[in-house]
């Protein structure tokens, strides 16, 4: 290949005359490298890791083609059929992390599945640490309300896990919120370098409320959204490097006449599925999505709009799923009727992930073969052989024919909901525990409660 | 290139010998045509068609990129919240007929929205059709119970549309359900060649309750959706080559206790994406999917399964999506409230398919500049020339404060619906019709059923 670009050309006599005149110069072509380039950083985040669960069993794999699916977080309200919207309390809380640890599809404890409110504020991330740590052994969440109770989560997972097990794993995923737009809160940030220098996991989560905390446009979310998570990634990065660190979205509309939050709609949809491509340019395991709602409720409202937002949760390519289960009222409240309700959805997003199954048996031509025209497929071979399998068995909903279900009382899925909470927690064992470990938890909790006064901020 | 492979080999004394004695057999070289494949058949049915309305602006294109919505088909049952299930009227069917007209979303005024059980069977597919062109403007469907009712729908649409416009272009799209499997009733064909011959659309649609009416697995109930369709589909064009025909997928799942069929489940919807593969595979318009359920009323259940399905059906791909509102109880009620709901989340997937605006306004970089970190978006420029487009907009669920919602009366969706309902209705206007037109319909109507007794099958 000629690295010359500047030729003679035959021509007239003028081009002849302006031959003769002109200098020849010589510009070398573009350079093509052939040799490595040269990475003066080191190599970004891990794209996927392991949090470990005290039950070995229970661990979750968060990245790649993986759904990790965690609870509600967050909300200071509870509500059920019967009492209706109440402050939260550790009993509530308690609650929650027993249907979790006994929901089939449910993979994480979750964090704040509630807030105490009868426990000082100061003292509360000790009760929920411990609650989670004792009552279910499913992965979880560490504080991130102080430094310091960032690294009471360390602390009381060096006791559960063991010190040197906690320094080369993660045990623990915990939400990161940016304060959008552009702002990073110090508390916040201090819990994430507790974190990432405890090679703990963090997400880091742009707050988006859509026209508020963002543009109202999904390109520009998203422009904002990606310069607002690389920044917090490279901090942790800083911190720690490979420090496992996740691409967050927390993404909702606005409702332009009341300001008040949206959801299911198909901004946030948009803004999910594009986040979740960035996330993925970036080799970032991506949280999003859960079962998200505005109604006050556990009504059709709540469903749509939850079943919109897991669907789409599902198919954006979302890797851990705070939220997944028992969100109402914008996160306001969690509602115990509603957590029973979504968990049960989330069966569904386990069959679809599933994919179609194009072996042999699953082409099912001896059973069209079989039964042939005119015949039903209830009997034969084929489906005895497959039927346990084949299909997703909802644990909750309405199957039954008018008559009976009118017979039974004509309940609606809320009441349904209330009859299967109330029967999760009469039948929930506490899983196992060495009792070594127990007594070391309960004893850090009460000299740590004891270390301070109560404070409500 | 040799043509002849038949080669001469050296080799010892032996070989020599049988060389010598060997006949030398020419064999030509498999055939590569360099001519075109000479097509003894029609090219296949059109992959995308126009069906037109009375109100040309609402005419709709069926097929290829396109989504056209119609409400629920066939219920025998109507409930709303006042009056609870009981059996549909001819009243009802005009208020759906109604309620269809004025929903902003829906693009189709469907066909049998619910049985008129109060009108002979016999006599229903008139006062049926006559509703759907007098009562609304936009396009509908053609009764498909008798090949003479086929024809009363072409006559009539004779009168509305003028014969000659009706014998050129396609003015219904009606449904041709297979008795899955591999069943085709006389009764449904009779009517597809009516159809056919006129020019008129029909759907070619399996039946499918997975694990009955097909195999237990995914593949297999493909396998045999697509035979079924296109045994159907040949058929209409043989009686009318390029009659306009729809790729139809009619997939629900069954429940292996009861076998009640189940909706928003993850096998129906791996059923109904792979059958929008092999429909675009064929080049044909796809129908499938709905606002499907279950559940007996208008509660969370329904709306999950519901909000399941629609999704589902948008990324599907498919192109005519019957029963996208008001289906309630796997198809045996028609709901007024659940009409109004489903009619409400289909902005959703209008605001989905919409996709993302990557111009310079949509980028909303502006907008990033003028707020800054920290601020809001709620005032900035950007905002206000763009906030009244950003967002789609309930007309129907609730985004007030808890205080507001709770001194209104707690309403839950259900509520909240009844009310839309009884608003529409008092609101609905008829939409002009010529005088002429009008007076023959009804001419038509009165006189063929003064041409045959009541009949009730």
């Amino acid at each position: 290949m000629s690295e010359v670009s500047a030729r003679r050309r035959g021509g007239g006599g003028a081009a002849r005359r302006a031959e003769r005149t002109a200098i020849s110069v010589e510009t070398a072509r573009f350079i093509e490298r052939n040799i490595p380039n040269f990475e003066v950083l080191d190599e970004e985040a891990p794209s996927t890791f392991t949090q470990h669960a005290r039950n070995p069993q229970r661990s979750v794999e968060i990245g790649g083609r993986n759904l990790v699916l965690a609870p509600v977080y967050g909300p200071p309200f509870v509500r059920d059929a019967d009492g209706g919207r109440r402050y939260a309390t550790i009993e509530d809380f308690r609650n929650f992390v027993k249907l979790g640890y006994m929901s089939k599809w449910l993979h994480h404890s979750g964090g704040t599945v509630c807030e105490p409110t009868d426990v000082p504020v100061n003292k509360r991330h000790l009760d929920m640490l411990h609650a989670h740590m004792t009552l279910s052994d499913k992965p979880f969440m560490g504080s991130v309300t102080e430094p310091s109770r960032a690294q009471d989560s360390v602390d009381m997972c060096g006791i559960l896990f063991g010190e040197e097990f906690v320094q080369a794993n993660t045990v623990m995923t915990s939400l990161i919120n940016i304060n959008s737009p552009l702002t990073f809160d110090g508390i916040m940030m201090g819990a994430l370098e507790v974190f990432a220098r405890n090679n703990q996991a963090a997400i880091i989560s742009p707050f988006i409320v859509g026209g508020a905390m963002a543009p109202v446009t999904v390109a520009g979310t998203l422009t904002q959204v990606l310069a607002e998570v690389l920044a917090g990634v490279a901090y942790s990065q800083l911190v720690r490097k490979g420090a496992p660190v996740i691409f967050g979205a927390f993404v909702t509309s606005i409702d332009m006449n009341s300001g008040a939050p949206t959801f299911g709609t198909p901004e946030a949809s948009l803004i999910t599925y594009g986040a979740g491509q960035l996330a993925r340019r970036m080799g970032l395991p991506y949280r999003s999505a859960g079962a998200f709602c505005g109604s006050k409720l556990p009504d059709a409202q709540a469903a749509y709009e939850s079943a919109n937002s897991l669907n789409m949760g599902l198919l954006a390519g979302v890797n851990f799923m705070l939220h997944a289960c028992g969100w109402l009222e914008g996160g306001l409240v969690a509602s115990y009727e509603k957590f029973v309700m979504d968990a049960d959805q989330l069966g569904v997003l386990h069959g679809l992930a599933r994919g179609v199954d194009l072996s042999e048996n699953g082409q099912g031509m001896d059973a069209l073969r079989e039964v042939g025209p005119g015949g039903h497929y209830l009997g034969c071979a084929h489906t005895q052989a497959n039927f346990k399998s084949a299909f997703w068995r909802t644990d909750l909903l309405d199957y039954k024919p008018f008559e009976t279900w009118e017979e039974e009382g004509a309940r609606d899925t809320q009441a349904l909901a209330a009859i299967r909470v109330r029967r999760q927690l009469e039948t929930y064992r506490q899983p196992d525990l060495d009792p070594g470990i127990n007594e070391a938890l309960a004893d850090y909790v009460a000299r740590r409660k004891a270390s301070m006064p109560d404070a409500f901020i």
